[in-house]
């Protein structure tokens, strides 16, 4: 039927604009992707320079003329939804945060607008992060449209989304929403060890795109005696393992990758019901984590990355931005 | 009784060479103190540029007589007893592991000779590292002398003695001598965290010499909830805390510490036999330690840093290289 069929006009510019990535897509009103734009231009190089509010709110204009502003030419009025750090305190404009525990449809009716001068005139508005209060509070700004995303699909809830990274997320879900989520440094941590640490002038070589022995090895030696020792006593294994000619320099950097990842797996299980994972990583990261969490006893959902834009897209429907489908859309399909 | 008052003529050169420090002693017939050197020529910035084994010995050879010549040619034929990096296989000369579990009055027995040739013709020996073997092995070289001197003392004997520092060493004694022990990486990580991460550049300030209430409070928060989310995720609290305005920038530092060294001593306590227990620091170290260690039930005896000097004369009695006493002496009354 044709009522059926994608509307191919430009219903919504949806960006996932962060620290040091910029990301817009272009969709129609179904949700499908027009067009992509990805750029190195994140909020930190867009505001630098930039002395008070009003001169970084109109630098973030500025960029993202340049970047967008021949979508908005050849699609005027559409609506433009904006996540990650660019709503932040340093950034285009404040968008705050929703708290959880709380249900996630609460991002769509918690909208900031940019002000028409600071957006080249174009209808801009910031979905605001999430932020839990408490003895040890957490915060995210971007990951929240992800996860939005990864669980725009029909098949059984995940417990938990994990969205890995120089700072992990391992965000608690329940019926209503959001139960809670916290940050883990596992990805900086291991860049740093990795380029600067006595470890770091053993290892040799890089690490391969899928999970190898040594990050079993890590994983393995994480379970039986990471409760027990802890992972900054374990760490140092990597290093007389090398010595005693028990693991090869090419190796190291992946041991310490399970090493790492198996201590945050185990600690992150620790608080999580019985039930699926999903884990919306990139193609090389995706396959440790699924490892790690299989090994146990976890079914793990794989959620692409670049799902910012589907989450993006139900924030906007449920903000009546857009007069699309409630329904999940097919949006990943012929994503640039 | 003059047999009773110390012999001031030189008996031994005790040296402690790491990696990056020379800690040298000119010690008399009763192992007090003469004279001292300290010097920044550790095993690393003396072993540059040679490329043999021979290059390199020769190396060790040339900075010993610049930093030690003038005690040598002075007291002529006093034996020199060398313990640390020096003895490693980019040493001086190899000087080999005394395996434990076993008794530390090995380590006398166990003692390699420098050849003559690389020593400006001193009778120069090398003290052996430590090492664990099995699954995780482990290693030091240096710690072992340190650890000697921290046992030369008429009280209870420690169930563990606590090295701190870049790498942390954690040595479990049984009557027999050296259980085990298990080095942590608390030092370096605290160190990459500190210079080059998101919490770096939060911080401000240097931490201070005694304990701060930050880094009680990160104590507390690893004790509350270490075991459940681990410390890679409360490692994040710190950006959270400030970002939050409840930590304050010059207080990063002192929290980042309180977790680390909160999770250092939470582990190591855990395969511990109930007792007291030493901790060989530095000045601004050592307060830390007992802190942590205190807060959780522990007697703690505090020994000082330097003494190296102490578990050197101890080795150079067993070994039978001077005629001194077996009884601890008072060695550090006027250590320099």
């Amino acid at each position: 039927m044709a009522d059926d069929a994608p509307r191919r006009d430009a219903a919504l510019v949806a960006l996932d604009w962060g620290t040091s990535a910029f990301r817009g897509w272009l969709l129609d009103g179904s949700g499908r992707v027009l067009d992509g734009v990805r750029s190195g231009d994140g909020s930190l190089r867009t505001s630098a320079g930039a002395g008070t509010a009003a001169e970084r709110a109109a630098a973030f204009g500025r960029a993202f003329e340049r970047l967008c502003g021949g979508w908005l030419a050849a699609h005027p009025g559409a609506p433009v939804l904006c996540a990650g750090m660019a709503g932040s305190d340093h950034g285009w404009a404040e968008a705050g945060y929703l708290d959880v525990p709380g249900p996630l449809d609460g991002l769509a009716r918690h909208l900031t607008a940019v002000p028409a001068r600071d957006a080249g005139g174009a209808d801009v508005r910031l979905v605001p992060g999430l932020r839990v209060a408490g003895e040890l509070p957490d915060v995210m700004r971007g990951e929240e449209v992800q996860l939005l995303g990864a669980l725009e699909d029909g098949e059984d809830r995940p417990v938990a989304v994990v969205l890995p990274g120089t700072h992990a997320k391992w965000v608690r879900l329940d019926g209503a929403g959001v139960a809670g989520f916290a940050t883990v440094m596992t990805g900086e941590v291991y860049d740093l060890l990795r380029r600067d640490s006595i470890l770091a002038r053993l290892a040799r070589g890089e690490p391969g795109p899928v999970p190898s022995d040594a990050f079993v090895r890590g994983l393995d030696v994480d379970a039986e005696h990471g409760d027990e020792r802890g992972v900054l006593a374990l760490l140092f294994t990597a290093r007389t393992l090398v010595m005693t000619g028990r693991l090869g320099p090419e190796d190291v950097a992946d041991y310490v990758s399970g090493l790492l990842v198996g201590s945050e797996v185990r600690h992150g299980l620790r608080s999580l019901a019985d039930g699926p994972v999903a884990v919306c990583g990139s193609g090389s990261t995706t396959p440790r984590y699924r490892l790690a969490l299989e090994r146990r006893g976890r079914t793990v959902r794989a959620v692409p990355e670049d799902v910012a834009a589907r989450g993006l897209w139900r924030v906007a429907v449920d903000a009546g931005l857009v007069a699309g489908p409630s329904a999940p859309t097919p949006i990943l399909e012929d994503q640039p």
